[in-house]
């Protein structure tokens, strides 16, 4: 990417996340949408197209989130990639700048989990794995008893995750978990799919996250997209489960549009949809060797404080993870990270940050999307 | 767009419209995919990116149809856009190419709405206008109402666009209704929402379509694309019904665009979900004055053969319109008129093409979305 344009996140926003049974999807699109604006400092007719991202939202619910801004006349449309759906979204906004279509672009993503009745996400029965009971958490159970069995990943271990991340989102008012918890209180909990319980799963969140994308740095602290990369995945059944093919590949290639290594990331926002989903990110990130997430894990260097923070702001587990969303929300931390602004949870000195959605896999096996981001001051 | 990268289209591929309740959504795609690949005489492994526009496929189906032809590991998404999502995939695929992203991008739109029960499109009932009975049809109803008010259209006017269509479409072996009809055959035929009668109305069709999109022409005939133009209305609820304004905004980025005039188009595939709507249209996109579209129908200045044919292809009302896929439909005609491969409906020495796609609205009015293309050979 080093000749073509680059592209600058100016403004970010979002809801807290949760459950807002109360109010529209649409309400919540518009709150996230006005703050990054406000963030920005620009005004809505500032904005020269919109994309949204939404994994259940439904025709239309981007169209009907700026109509209701007054936001009419530019073009919008909606993206769906599952848990992608955000990060599609900014990627597709990036493209859109690159290509000299527009200079200022919003990218938002939205759902409202609590609204499908909670549980497990509805998957497409057209699916054979899904008819015969692949849910997400059989899927992740199935990745973590892999991961025990190959490496000696223990309980303790996932919910060592969970304790990190509730942690970290004390300190984040748009988190959907703010409460401290300890490991014996994790290992206490529902079992959902063993080794899988409850605080391992991440929640059914409600919420709303939005970015403004410039051609243009402005504000103190610019933050440049220096990497937007999208893959699916090899569907290949007969694959380590244990081990993430398609979160390397997407990683790999992040690196190198950036021209940076593992090495050079001060914090990451990965997609720890289940605990042991973060600790496998480790590893196919090249924060750690294979098999050494647990121990990079224990020793505190994927805390806020530690050498390489992962999910500063909560994570999926903690934050939330109303899917469209999802993929906004990190960069939206990943910026507020590096402009300094984090408060409790805040990365000292944070120059460079990588975001990461997986998912939601067709079939739940390692199909589906990937994207990272990689933003840098 | 003039020193920005050339798109060009090089393969396109269609599955026939029509009711296909034996098959499924997904073998829709793949038939339409795998016959674009095959027009572009290219491998699936030679597709850098793919993008699916779908209005009501729900989450994840593109991803479904290219995970069963094998074809994983590039990205692929969907995009909604009511009845523009097909060809905001194709711009989306143009932005891909011209941001350096990808060289090979794989376009496709599909739809089976059989599959939705049949009658007028679902619409989102949280809107106020459908809560009290604006359908699309009741919209239509209205504007062709309002047009035989100010312009004396009549509705022998809207029976004869029925007529020109089905003469076209018996031509097309894609189409959904290819039998002759007359004009005292529509005129006795079901009323749906005054003045409009049953085939004024584009029928509830099933299909795919896909075209390949590369920064390399190839081919005997090289397609290229001289404008790609998306826009959403002004939701300006006291416009005139019998004009419209996105249309005419639309189109008239479109010919600024590609530095072309109405004067220059050899063809037109718009959006004929009416029989209204086309004559509408005419006016809109400057092939003849407000209030002449009557006029110019009945002149044959839009059939083949006349001085700017308008769907040739039978458009919506014949052709069929399974809402994701009609706007890259539109392309393939297009494509195929610009070739001369177009057999019986051929436009001779065609060299200028244009596709218009509108809707889905929200609300019916004059919001929504409105895509319009312009090719070239």
């Amino acid at each position: 990417m080093g000749a073509e344009q680059d592209v600058f996140i100016v403004g970010v926003g979002m809801t807290p996340f949760g459950k807002h049974r109360g109010s529209s999807l649409e309400a919540l699109g518009q709150a996230a949408v006005q703050a990054a604006l406000d963030d920005a400092g620009i005004a809505r007719s500032a904005v020269d197209e919109a994309i949204c991202g939404s994994g259940y939202g439904g025709p239309l619910i981007g169209q009907r989130v700026l109509r209701d801004l007054g936001m009419t006349g530019p073009p919008v449309f909606n993206v769906e990639n599952a848990c992608s759906s955000g990060a599609t979204a900014v990627r597709e906004g990036i493209a859109a700048i690159r290509s000299g279509r527009s200079d200022t672009v919003l990218a938002f993503g939205l759902d409202q989990l609590t609204a499908l009745g909670g549980g497990t996400l509805p998957l497409a029965d057209a699916d054979v794995e899904v008819q015969n009971g692949m849910s997400m958490p059989a899927l992740y159970a199935m990745r973590a008893r892999r991961h025990m069995h190959e490496f000696g990943t223990t309980r303790e271990d996932l919910a060592d995750v969970v304790v990190k991340s509730r942690r970290h989102a004390q300190h984040n008012p748009y988190a959907h978990f703010r409460t401290p918890t300890a490991r014996a209180e994790v290992l206490a909990a529902r079992m959902i799919a063993d080794p899988l319980q409850l605080p391992m799963c991440s929640p059914t969140s409600d919420g709303a996250a939005a970015v403004i994308l410039s051609a243009q740095p402005s504000g103190s602290t610019p933050v440049r997209l220096a990497a937007s990369i999208l893959q699916s995945g090899s569907a290949d059944v007969a694959h380590d489960l244990a081990v993430s093919e398609l979160g390397s590949r997407v990683a790999r290639m992040a690196y190198e549009a950036a021209g940076l290594g593992p090495e050079d990331v001060d914090l990451a926002e990965v997609h720890d949809a289940f605990s042991i989903a973060e600790l496998m990110y480790y590893e196919a990130f090249g924060f750690c060797a294979p098999g050494e997430a647990p121990a990079m894990l224990a020793r505190g260097d994927s805390a806020v404080g530690g050498r390489l923070p992962v999910n500063p702001s909560g994570g999926l587990i903690s934050r939330g993870h109303p899917i469209g969303a999802t993929g906004i929300a990190q960069m939206c931390e990943a910026v507020w990270q590096l402009r300094g602004e984090a408060g409790g949870r805040q990365v000292e000195g944070a120059r460079v940050a990588l975001t990461h959605c997986s998912g939601g896999g067709i079939a739940g096996l390692d199909h589906g999307a990937a994207a990272v981001h990689v933003l840098v001051r």
